[in-house]
């Protein structure tokens, strides 16, 4: 069959409906997904299903738009298809679906959600389930991921009284562009899994509350389409996952310069992406049994190699001699995403670079990897020690991101000697349990949040928030409880207070 | 409608008994409310309950007396009612309400109540769930709320034997007045929630046990009424929020200091009411759902600006040159309440203030503030070193509050430095179960731990309370567990020790 | 009615069965209890239930011996009674002392019976409430009594290899006697609580073992029927709370030299017993509801009162400078039970004790205690520092009384310089459990337990237990978690690993 | 009964079918167990039920093959008997092991396994109770043995960015022999437990892997049949519990140096096996109620008696001295195993051992012993300053095992200094819930963990991971939570998020 310019008629495509023969229509294009079937990572059944005919509206949200041309062949792209010919599919409304209308029918008002973490509370009830496990899932044991937000409780503050506080301005400049607070929406991928608007419901958002939005390499809506939705003059950023190819990459790069983007973030923790096991347990339901079986009983492990196809473009040689190279093509600042040691941010600052982000990935790339935060404080004293550097720091400026949910974990990195922070999963979740309104809302939250916090911690603006403001000499601390003695505790009879009467 | 002096006839009154035009009654006044309405932070519905009609049994437990007065125009003060016009409310009994009269009646007698924790429980049972709701609540996650009672757990008694304790003796001496313990009971807010008598029930206790009472701003009975209730002689002191306008702070002052106040609190840990988000939840369930959907609609959050009308008089502007013109409008002692590290504590000293009270506001306002126990240990440190200061002291007094529940914690307190320990909570919860009688077991059961326990501890008079009886090593250990291990925790099987058998 | 020679017939003691005139029967004797009915810790029911009938059966098992002659002023004594003319008093079995019976019945044999633990989870099931409550509980919120246990979790072994150990052995001497194991019974009141025989089965039990038993103060068995009991040459300690009369004193002394008692230890951590709520709060269910009614709203605290009344013997004035006086009545060797920091201990030193039984009266007296074994690290830095010492040290001696469950605990003990460790619940559980042979098999389990774990440890007998075989340097760590943050955790899902299929 | 050449016919061993002469075959032989029953360790009953029959099925899982033998005098060993003519033993399906295999086939399909702990929460599934048991249990409160894995999590990771991670290597050497992993299958007992092949499921898997196994002195197959099955060239180590008797030492280690084993791993931590109360309990339950009640009111502890049996052949007066008669006797490296602090690890460094093993034998032994990652950091550190070395170091190897669950647990100890990590129990919950395919996955699960967390790190080959690859300063800390106060916990209402609201 050959990619020729006449449209195919949706018969045509119909008639290979088999695991023999399976084509999709994806966009109007139609691909023959024959020899593809044990690669994908979602599992042959979900394909099959869709086997001659169109499964654009089920391919939209769960994967980036170039995922298909990107995985196939160019032979096996098959051209275009007179979509007038093709049937529609029927949409079965299964009870597990309905029952998911229906939370999302019980959602409390938009008004009653106070921070951010009820975004995710109402997210995790009525998103897709296996939307949910792609967002939230993370690596190994998960342990890094929630010490993220574990870190921040190991700080503590010290607030300063009897300033006047009328006017508070937690207003900031990242990277030389102006931000109405030290935080920015930071790269995540796939954002149609919670809403069909995806990402444009982040730039949206960041529009109306001035702040900057980090677009993502693996976009579900493709960078044109976010950059076309900015109001004139927003500021945005980018974060770049480097391509094997570096003549893709360089085209990337400098068409993002070109549409006017203010900062390159170049991710330098995933020369491999992340084994996510919930993400992957999750899919396991969505397999066919026989062909779980047959795969478990060969031997045969399709989910890892699926999951390195998807990962497959991403640069494991990527090195600091790079680093030179991508000077060269653009004058965007740079700044590597997912340093994790004063040595490696201190090498950046040599080479040049604009700034770092002390971040592990959210916790989906190596368990036990610390936090950001953590990574922050070596990082501030051996700058200082090493290079006479001090912070928040115009010329190198520190990143950090990972289990951020109130504004005063913001505070607390900027004390410390952040310039600003990133925040994803949160906002993920605000679209995914209220649309666009939900983002706003979170934005507003957090707005509030700060207000009240500087007012409370005694600082009028950025950069009235000082070190001395924070205790966070317990931040290295790692402590894990001495395994329990289960024969003394169940014999310890649990003191119990004043209780009610039972009626006489 | 005029202010003019004509009373009003409940059946005028009663034809604005909606939306478009509601008028209430409290303390026989008419008032307009009905712009107010959207502005209210318990809800429009509440109020719209009693349109037209007498609010005031409603309206005193749950807001200071002044609360409306203050927050309307004058031009919707509309004047006297002739209250025998008015119809009665009738007040119809709720299900719900049923269910907590049984829970009242079903209370263990008080001679049962063992300790602090147990007026919680029982509390916690028989109050009004807003009431609740209110006196518990804290800011954001209320870690801090917590952490005020766990950090007294990081400090443990080094006890000396062999003393003769056969006489024991903890009174004490707190800003030149007598009292015979060393703590104080604490200002809070709305005291009438619990009990119709409200504060009036610590001012009683507080001369029976030979204590001092702090009189709150925020009181919910006036306060001439508390200071009318006082005995003879009986020591009080009083808490004050700053109001923008200095003019009537310093008639409160000076009021105050006419009527004998004996010590001036000035609160400078809130130049903006915490958000208590237990409590704001609390709101939503009053909340009529048309007006919620509404709320939530429009995208107009109420709750917000509600909240902030409540605290709108305190002045977020009051500064440390605010308190030169203090000393020259009282000769009270004056004291800063909410300090919250040892460089405000040294500025307070060095501004000739009479003492500090290291407290986070019960961990209401800022949450991660640390414990007034552990800022407690960094203020004697650092007067010592700077100033040459030793604690306890007669010319600068430390107080601490926050987390208080056993007479050994005031013990730990003293023998750190503190003059004093202020108690709130437990003492409404006290009244809140018990009425007077609550607030009367609860300092004689204080009395009882402290005779116990500074027999125990060796220690004859508060000055045998020495540092060297403690040992706070760790009271700056902030630790976190790292995120347990769920997959291997699961694995594990806990031991199971020698059971029964059952029947054979 | 006079205290004279004439036996009292049963059925003049008949009369006098109301609260008006209460008479009951004590083994063979007559006393007025009216007066003393509102001061009786277990409440007037369960004595008006005996009034004009024998008591013996009921009081033997939760009093000490005297109790009654004590608390009773000689005018009450009535003299004695004809027992032949007393009516037998029927024991009515109830519906809740059938269930406990029958848990009696479905105890595991004494075989499957592994470790100490296990004992108390027999004793918790097959144990009368009140007992139970007696034993097991501690003062205030039981955080001391804990801690004992849980400090020994904070001791990790060194252990060393490749020692030839086929023999070992781990008898030792205390204060010059014998013993073969590092541990003795220590004291604990009201042994018959738990079995009929109460202290005696630790008598026999020390004799089979070759081990010591402190006797009580406060035994069910008077001080001349445990002597009796003990096997020709068997050793014996005995615990002594010095009264205020100290002639009582100098008898109770006297009398046990005489009889052969090997260790004086004075009692110093107890100048007042410490309230036990659970305890406590199991005495309210035993009282009669009007009784209680009436006690809640007259506002007398009878429990108080009563709790005085049993401990009031006891000398609150005890001080350092009776120790002279305590040398001049006796030669034994005398030992301060009860210290809880170095100062003490030093002092105890250069008065010229034998040693210090480093304890906390198994948490019942001061909360936040530290544990003895905690102690013990700091008592001998500073006695070799301040006095040159070495422990263990034959002349001044110590010991660590609490938390002990395993043969490890009093290794770590002994590594870190005590002479012998203290055991108490733990026997009083395995009597209550199963009788004399319970405490047998404790015994063997101990036994074997060292045997195991010296060869484990590479010590071949008590000298080769040296301090660099632990690693206490956590010993002083007391953390309290940070609270946790409920609705991050709330969010959180936990890891979910492989589980079976349901059936297809 | 003479143990001649004649074979006995099954008839004649049928008679000897009571307590009072019990018979049994086991692998063609006939054994006189009569005066046995009493010592056995898995109880009398289980032993009668095979009275006069052939008992093979059921011996070999759960024995060393020589442990009849071993245990039985030679007078007892009655010689062959023609299988021909004894009945065959009629297997009986319980309830339970219907249940059992219906688990069984509820297993996920091997695909569906992604780490280590699935294969143990499907063993724990799926196998016998009593391997379930024997396997998973350690010593007194297993608190040594969760500590294994628990050290781990209190070490955190330093990951380096930017390096060309295309390729990553993670083979090694281990004493000399090439091995694709740096971790090797340490030796566990009795492994038909868990599968009818036993040992031989981990020879093959080692063999395809290129790993090398540890053979155990206590395996279920016979150290020939495991040589055997070995492929040409498969490089094997060999554990040796050292006899009281030399001269069998002699034959097993010289045997072994022959058969081509290159390390020899005496077991050093073992002078006597460990209680594991878990497996004790376990057998209880095998026990005929009425056997178990004869035990228990005749005090008679056969338990103890039977666990020291199986042990008795374990020389504890094993010690220094005795190594210069082993390389007197090989050639063969000889390594500690069960080294658990540096001052061993010197003196056999001293001595002239290859290397040690720092282990605490799973937890197995004594409680309350260190992790060994725990004691690699002080063996590195005084080894270092005492001595010189540096680690990894080629001519005295440290190796660690205990608790290993993750590629990431390895690379911990491998950038703290280690040579290898033995893993033991996993493997044997691999084969036990999958057979011979279980074992496979496993390390291709592991391989993969390795490719991810080597690139994660910026490791290319196992000489890059560094020590400052890791964040070890929290390893000495074994904190236990200050004890929870109750009262105060459950008057603390936990916050609640936003909810779904019930259908209105």
């Amino acid at each position: 069959m050959s990619n020729t310019g006449r449209a195919l008629s949706g018969k045509e495509v119909a008639e290979h409906n088999s695991r023999e023969s399976c084509w999709i229509i994806v966009h109007g294009k139609v691909y023959d997904v024959t020899d593809f079937l044990d690669d994908h990572p979602g599992g042959s059944k979900i394909i099959l299903k869709y086997a001659g005919k169109d499964a654009t509206r089920e391919y939209d949200p769960i994967h980036p738009p170039d995922a298909i041309t990107t995985n196939l062949k160019p032979d096996k792209h098959l051209g275009s298809v007179d979509l007038s010919t093709v049937e529609k599919v029927e949409v079965k409304i299964t009870d597990e679906e309905r029952a998911r209308q229906a939370r999302i029918a019980a959602r409390p008002p938009l008004s009653e959600i106070l921070n951010l973490h009820d975004f995710e509370a109402i997210a995790k009830d009525v998103m897709h389930e296996k939307a949910w496990a792609y967002y939230s899932s993370a690596a190994d044991d998960e342990i890094t991921n929630r010490e993220n937000h574990a870190a921040f409780h190991r700080i503590w503050f010290r607030p300063r009284i009897l300033r006047n506080v009328i006017k508070v301005d937690w207003s900031t400049t990242i990277l030389g562009q102006k931000s109405k607070m030290p935080l920015y929406i930071t790269a995540t991928a796939l954002g149609k899994l919670g809403h069909p608007d995806g990402e444009l419901n982040l730039t949206r958002a960041a529009a109306k509350h001035g702040i900057i939005q980090m677009i993502p390499t693996l976009a579900s809506c493709s960078f044109d389409e976010i950059m076309d939705a900015a109001e004139p003059g927003q500021v945005q950023f980018f974060q770049l996952y480097v391509n094997k190819d570096r003549e893709i990459t360089k085209r990337i790069v400098q068409h993002a310069e070109k549409r006017g983007i203010k900062g390159l973030f170049i991710t330098v923790d995933a020369p491999q992406l992340g084994r996510r096991e919930k993400d992957m347990r999750q899919k396991f339901d969505a397999e066919d049994p026989s062909e779980v079986s047959k795969a478990g009983s060969d031997g045969v492990d399709r989910s890892q190699g699926a999951a390195r196809a998807i990962s497959s473009f991403i640069d494991p040689g990527l090195n600091w001699s790079d680093l030179k190279w991508f000077k060269s093509i653009t004058k965007m600042p740079l700044i590597l995403k997912g340093v994790q040691c004063w040595e490696d941010a201190l090498e950046a600052y040599d080479t040049g670079m604009a700034g770092v982000v002390l971040s592990n990935h959210g916790g989906r790339q190596l368990d036990f990897a610390r936090s950001g935060i953590e990574v922050l404080v070596e990082v501030v004293t051996n700058l200082k020690e090493k290079r006479g550097l001090s912070f928040p720091n115009e010329r190198f400026q520190l990143f950090v991101d990972g289990g951020v949910r109130r504004a005063t974990d913001v505070i607390k990195a900027v004390a410390l000697g952040a310039t600003a922070v990133g925040v994803g999963r949160p906002f993920l979740y605000a679209y995914s349990s209220y649309g666009p309104e939900g983002v706003d809302k979170a934005l507003t939250i957090l707005n509030d949040e700060f207000e009240m916090n500087m007012r409370l911690l005694g600082a009028r603006n950025i950069e009235e928030i000082v070190p001395e403001m924070v205790d966070a000499s317990n931040i290295h601390l790692h402590t894990v409880a001495v395994p329990s003695d289960n024969l003394y505790e169940s014999n310890y009879e649990r003191l119990q207070g004043a209780r009610l009467r039972t009626k006489l």
